[in-house]
C-alpha cells in the first residue's frame, strides 16, 4: 500500500465508548439539561474523536494551502492572481487575517505553497513555511482538466505527509486556503457532489458585482460541460476541476483523521476540500468540525451534504483559515465544560423535580 | 444630584471620530472589503465606545447577578428556590458552567447577592463574592408589585456601585444572572416594553413541559394585568415586574457605559436588564454588545428592541454569564483585526481592479 491507501485504512470511526462516557458526564452537570447546546455537542464529539474524557488542545495549528488557478484567464475574480503570492509574504510576516485570529487562540499558522503562479523567495528557513508545489497554477479549467489523475494524488499525498508531520507537535487541526480564483473550483465541486446548478453554489468571492457574478456562474456551467466530473470518483473531481491547494486541505484532513486529531474546516473553499476527503473516506467526516458558516451561498449547501452544522456565523468571507482559528475556542470551551463543570453531586445542588 | 442621576448624566453617546477612523483603517485592510464582517462591525463600535484605536481588553469580569422570585410560588419553574444559593456557592467554588467559559477567555468572575432567598455562609473574604442584598427574595409578582420603587432604585444604584468599583480594574465587562424563577420577571419585562403577548416572549426557562410552560404563560398574564407596568416608566417595571439582579444587572450597564467600558449582554434575563437600562438612559445602548442569541423564544424579540443583533447562536440557555464570557473570544479578535492586520499599502499587496 502507498501512503494515501494507508492513510485512507488507518481512519477509523469516532469512539463510541467515550462518546458515551461523555454524554454520561454532561447529563450530570449542574445546569439545567443540556443548558449549553452546542458546546455540550462538541464536548461530545471531541471525546468521541480522541478517545479521551480530557483531550488536550493547547498546540494547535491552522494549515493555510496556497495555490493558483488558471481559470482566473476566464475574469473570475476582481483580484489579479500575483495576490497570492503577495499574500504568502504578508502571512508570513504576520501581517494577515489569519494571523490577528490565529494569535487570538494562541494558534501557530504554517503556509504551504501547493502551487502559487510566482516563485516564493526570501522565505529559506522560514520556520512556518512549507513548499510542496506542485507546479505554479492549474490549468484554465473553463477548457480542460485543471490538473492530471497524477497531480491531483500528489496534492491529496502532499496535505496528508504534512499532517503527519504535525501531528507530533500539534493536537488540533485548522485548514485554511490562499488562492485568487478558488471560489470558482470550489463552486464547481460543490455542484458536482451535489447536483445543485451553479446559481445556487456561487458566491461574490472576493466581492465581485451582478455583471460579474452572471458571468461566473456562465464560467462555471462551462467547466463542469467541458470536464464532466464523475462525483463517485473524487480524483476525478479533484483533477479536473479541483486546485492544488484543495487537494491539500482534502490531504490535511485525511491526515489528521488517520491521527484522531480533530480538524476545524474554515469556509467555503475549505469545505470543497472536506467533499474531496469524505468522497475519499467517509470515516474522515467524524473528525471535522465546521467552524462557520460564509457569506458564499454555496457554503451552506456544501456542509449540509457533509452532514456538518457550522458553530459560527459573523457574515465572513475570507478564508485563510480565520473561521477555524476563531472556533478554536469554541473547542476550548466544550473540553472545560467537559473536565472542569461539577456535577449535581459533586456540588451538592438540588436536581429538578421530575 | 446623586449617584443614580450623575451616572445617567455621565453617559455619553459612543465617540463618532474613533469609530470613523477606525473605519477608514478597516477598509483598507489586506482583505476583500469587509471580508471579517460582524468581527470589523464590532472593531469599529469598541473604537467608538473607549475612544481609542487600540484598545486594551486584558482585564475582563463577568459580574454574575443572584436574586430570588417570590413568583415561583406560582410554580414556574422545576428547580426549588434553594438552588440558587447553592449555585452561589458552585461559583465561589469554581464549579459551574460560567466558570468553565470565564477560564476559557481569562476572565474572572464576580458573584453579587442582590438579594437570594438564603444566606450565603462561610463566605466573608472571598474575592469574588459581593454582598448588596435587597432583601431576601422579591415578593411574588403573580398577586402583587415585586418590590418598592426604593428597592428598584437601591438595586439599580447597587449596580451602578459595582460598575463604578470594577471599573478601576477593568475594562471589558460581561453581566450574568443567576436566580430561580428569573425567566419569569424576564418574560414579562419583555412583554411590557415590547408590547408583545406573553405566548411570544415565554420560553421554557431550565425546561418545561408543555402544561407548565401553558401555565406559565397564564401566571404572566396575570402579572401583568395584576401590576400593569408602564412600559414608559423604567421604575415602575422593574419594581411592579423585576428583580433585584434584574435591577443589579441594569445598574452595572449604566456604570460601564458612564465610564465608556464596553458591556457583553448575556441572555435573556441579563437583556431584560438591558431594556432597564436603556429605557432609563438610551444613550447606553452604544456600550451593550449582544453576545448571543439564547434559545428562550423571547430572546430574539427583546434584542430587536434594543436595536442588537447577538453574536453567537449556540443553543445555549443557561444564563450566569455564559454567552458574554464565550464572546470575549470574538471582541479579542475584533481589536486584534483593528490593530494588526496589514493595510494593502503597508504589505505592498495589489489592490481589487474596480
Amino acid at each position: 500500500m502507498n501512503l494515501v491507501e494507508q492513510t485512507i485504512a488507518g481512519i477509523e470511526p469516532a469512539d463510541t465508548y467515550f462518546r458515551n462516557r461523555a454524554k454520561e458526564r454532561l447529563d450530570m452537570l449542574t445546569m439545567p439539561h443540556w443548558a449549553l447546546g452546542r458546546l455540550m455537542d462538541l464536548a461530545m464529539d471531541l471525546a468521541g474523536m480522541t478517545g479521551s474524557m480530557n483531550p488536550k488542545f493547547d498546540n494547535r495549528v491552522i494549515v493555510t494551502m496556497a495555490g493558483d488557478h488558471g481559470v482566473t484567464a476566464e475574469g473570475v475574480s476582481k483580484y489579479p492572481a500575483e495576490v497570492t503570492v503577495q499574500m504568502v509574504h504578508n502571512f508570513l510576516r504576520g501581517g494577515a487575517g489569519i494571523n490577528a485570529l490565529a494569535r487570538t487562540v494562541k494558534a501557530d499558522v504554517v503556509v504551504v505553497d501547493m502551487g502559487v503562479a510566482g516563485e516564493i523567495e526570501g522565505v529559506e528557513g522560514h520556520l512556518n513555511f512549507v513548499s510542496r508545489r506542485i507546479r505554479p497554477g492549474t490549468d484554465n479549467m473553463g477548457v480542460g482538466p485543471a490538473m492530471t489523475r497524477e497531480e491531483a494524488i500528489l496534492a491529496v499525498r502532499a496535505g496528508i505527509e504534512i499532517a503527519h508531520e504535525l501531528s507530533f507537535s500539534y493536537s488540533l487541526f485548522g485548514t485554511g486556503d490562499m488562492g485568487i480564483g478558488n471560489t470558482t473550483p470550489s463552486s464547481a465541486i460543490v455542484a458536482a457532489f451535489t447536483g445543485q446548478p451553479p446559481e445556487k453554489v456561487t458566491g461574490r468571492g472576493t466581492g465581485i458585482e451582478d455583471d460579474q457574478f452572471l458571468h461566473k456562474v456562465e464560467v462555471i456551467k462551462k467547466i463542469l460541460k467541458v470536464n464532466n466530473p464523475d462525483p463517485r470518483d473524487p480524483w476525478d473531481v479533484l483533477s479536473k476541476i479541483g486546485g492544488f491547494e484543495i487537494g491539500g486541505i482534502a490531504g490535511l484532513i485525511l491526515g489528521a483523521a488517520s491521527r484522531r486529531k480533530p480538524v476545524l474546516i474554515d469556509g467555503f473553499i475549505s469545505t470543497a476540500g472536506a467533499l474531496i476527503a469524505a468522497s475519499i473516506c467517509p470515516a474522515s467526516r467524524d473528525y471535522m468540525i465546521a467552524a462557520h458558516r460564509s457569506v458564499e451561498q454555496g457554503h451552506i449547501i456544501a456542509l449540509d451534504h457533509l452532514g456538518a452544522k457550522p458553530l459560527l456565523n459573523l457574515d465572513m468571507r475570507l478564508g485563510e483559515g480565520t473561521g477555524a482559528a476563531l472556533a478554536m475556542t469554541l473547542v476550548d470551551a466544550a473540553v472545560r465544560i467537559l473536565t472542569e463543570v461539577a456535577t449535581f453531586e459533586e456540588a451538592s445542588v438540588s436536581q429538578a423535580n421530575v
